[in-house]
């Protein structure tokens, strides 16, 4: 009799599930083997987790099968305990003597993976201080890419991985609610933001404590999340990066976002709010996004492709005279990476399939009006679309008062 | 008669003197232009910040200093606003019809950059989704690395650099006073780390919050922040993307992090902390901690080599029998990245030049007792070194109450 735990993660079965695919398409390619650098890969094949530096990670599985992992010194035991690989291959310290890509290489040879060789990338990418020969020169393989491959078996998110993403929702949810209800004229963007994220990841760890990782192999996103996008009023322009610390203001059209990074997995959600009632220029720009939203959702369903969901929605935009307002696509994939592909962009021609999640979202920037825009999570299912983000869209949920 | 202000930012007077030395470099390769992608890159030569996504960016100078951006539509204002670049490119959107790459490929043209041609990659990274071609395919130039000669500018930090990181640093140490004052037994890492961070950040906003801007290119610093890092105690060998929401016991040993991010500049700060009066055994590695990172400290000179500071320190850990509590090296530059070459690690030969900013951080790790690290900022000055961190080292100083 077995007693299985509930797991706020993907199981090793899956996997092994996932390696088994990859392996195929090893096989189909008639190489020796493959050769992952990129983080977010080697998680979702191993469930190793790990934040990229200049100290070189890879992860390799032969044509047998025969899965291996190379870190540094530092990760060792780390890489040890993980149930995915049957070999561990360490370097003691980047850089080192020899470099660190011909342990690698060493490696590669012990596991028979010579010749035709599927990789990532021709090496470690030259990040945070890393140098380094090309994996090409350094193993004598002859590299062929393997990321569409890649990439188009992770835009299929399976059911545990969809359970991940509605638990991300989840929190993001009690973030976006708190972010909400703090945010009054007068206050600061930085401490309405701290305290709805902080209370939202409090609450989510006295919940969910005991199974939550966020292991995200990005820096960053530890818990629960809530904030403004730099988006805020008069700034609606101006990138997060460069953004001051706002003070809000009766008359604000605000653009938020919220999220909540589970076992790696995201989603996300915002809104576009107003403090104090919206005027009618505000209300109008509001009902078009809105509207814009709706034309992208109901375009949504399997079988049909990226680009007419796009350009379903660029019609609105024609249609309505709202081109001068446009200014990006109508939405993309996430999973591990808050951005993925494919995109509903009218440039992607992938077909919609059942199991991928998209957020919805296209937006109308409006000179010192503001950015208009709610995003949605959303998964294809088999006969249309499911919306896993439930937070209120309409305009007098969104109205705070002005004082 | 002009009015200066103060400003916490690199003035455009030195992102020019920058590209005029890069300039040279393009000229000593007998090469028609440069093309960089890299966002940190991009950012050191012309102030330009963005996050990068599935969006293509680029900077590019040809070889009579003409300079250039090519951008998303999202990001055209924001280009434009930039007092570097004499000329903007832009694409509607990602992906598209025709590739963005070959957009790009339009404007090199239009620069007269072909042929022989410097770049950080040959293309855009496949990142978040983005596939496309290489440069050298859309462009139909020939591809020489740029990347060492511009790793190796960019480790030599101006005056405005270091007063930069004297900024992040002074914040840094709020955030790390607040955590340490704030920790106690029986609270939760997480409740302590948001309180700090959140605290400090608005302290840093209401002294400096006119002339700041977080502007890091990377997400997730937007602030000052100090918390854990994952190396508490019992669990000093777990990565922090891993660890779970840990309550603090009476004997633990920490390992804390703080920093902040002031125009893009960062610094480091880490210290070795107990809960409760050190036991024997504790006390035993925290003197040797200290002894290492002293060693350290007094192995860095201009014109010695980093390797020679980490040969130095790992003749300390083999007379004292400490190679086993041994995991990496001895430190690394910083910067814009929180972690850049050279780096202080016996297989580095890179000779040590004033301006140039390390952390300090030989660290020793106790299976079942914890991790034992300081990290100091500091910069190699004509005849030595200049510690900009100065939080205390001392046991006495790290000692929290039991209960």
């Amino acid at each position: 009799m077995t007693i299985k735990t509930t797991q706020l993660r993907i199981r090793d079965e899956e996997h092994r599930a996932r390696c088994d695919a990859l392996l195929e398409h090893v096989e189909a390619a008639s190489a020796s083997g493959v050769v992952l650098f990129d983080a977010d890969y080697i998680k979702y094949y191993t469930g190793f987790t790990f934040i990229p530096t200049e100290r070189p990670m890879a992860f390799a599985m032969n044509a047998k099968g025969e899965r291996g992992l190379f870190v540094p010194r530092l990760e060792l035991e780390h890489a040890q305990a993980n149930a995915l690989v049957e070999r561990v291959s360490h370097y003691l310290e980047y850089p080192d003597d020899p470099h660190p890509m011909f342990v690698l290489a060493d490696m590669l040879k012990a596991m028979g993976i010579g010749g035709r060789t599927l990789a990532d990338a021709d090496g470690y990418p030259w990040i945070l201080g890393y140098r380094g020969p090309a994996l090409s020169e350094a193993a004598k393989v002859d590299i062929h890419q393997a990321r569409a491959f890649i990439e188009d078996q992770m835009a299929v998110k399976s059911p545990a991985e969809i359970e991940l993403i509605k638990e991300s929702v989840r929190w993001g949810n009690l973030a976006h609610t708190l972010l909400q209800r703090y945010t009054r004229a007068g206050l600061t963007e930085t401490e309405v933001t701290a305290r709805a994220s902080n209370e939202a990841t409090r609450a989510m760890l006295d919940a969910i404590g005991p199974i939550y990782r966020a292991a995200s192999s990005g820096l960053g996103i530890g818990g629960a999340f809530a904030g403004y996008r730099g988006q805020i009023g008069r700034n609606a322009a101006i990138p997060h990066a460069l953004a001051n610390n706002l003070t809000f203001q009766a008359g604000d059209t605000l653009v938020t976002g919220a999220a909540a990074a589970v076992w790696g997995y995201l989603s996300e959600l915002e809104r576009t709010m107003f403090i104090g009632p919206p005027s009618g220029e505000q209300r109008r720009f509001f009902d078009h996004m809105v509207a814009l939203q709706d034309t992208a959702l109901g375009a949504l369903a399997p079988g049909k492709r990226c680009a007419d969901v796009d350009l379903a929605v660029r019609a609105y935009f024609e249609k309505h005279d709202l081109m001068p307002y446009w200014k990006h696509h109508s939405g993309h994939c996430i999973g591990l990476r808050y951005h993925e592909g494919p995109f509903l962009d009218k440039g992607d021609t992938t077909v919609l399939k059942p199991g991928m999640v998209f957020t919805v979202e296209p937006g109308l920037y409006v000179p010192g009006v503001g950015g208009f825009r709610h995003s949605d999570t959303v998964v294809i299912t088999g006969d249309g679309v499911e919306m896993l983000t439930y937070y209120p869209r309409a305009i007098e949920s969104l109205t705070l008062p002005a004082d």
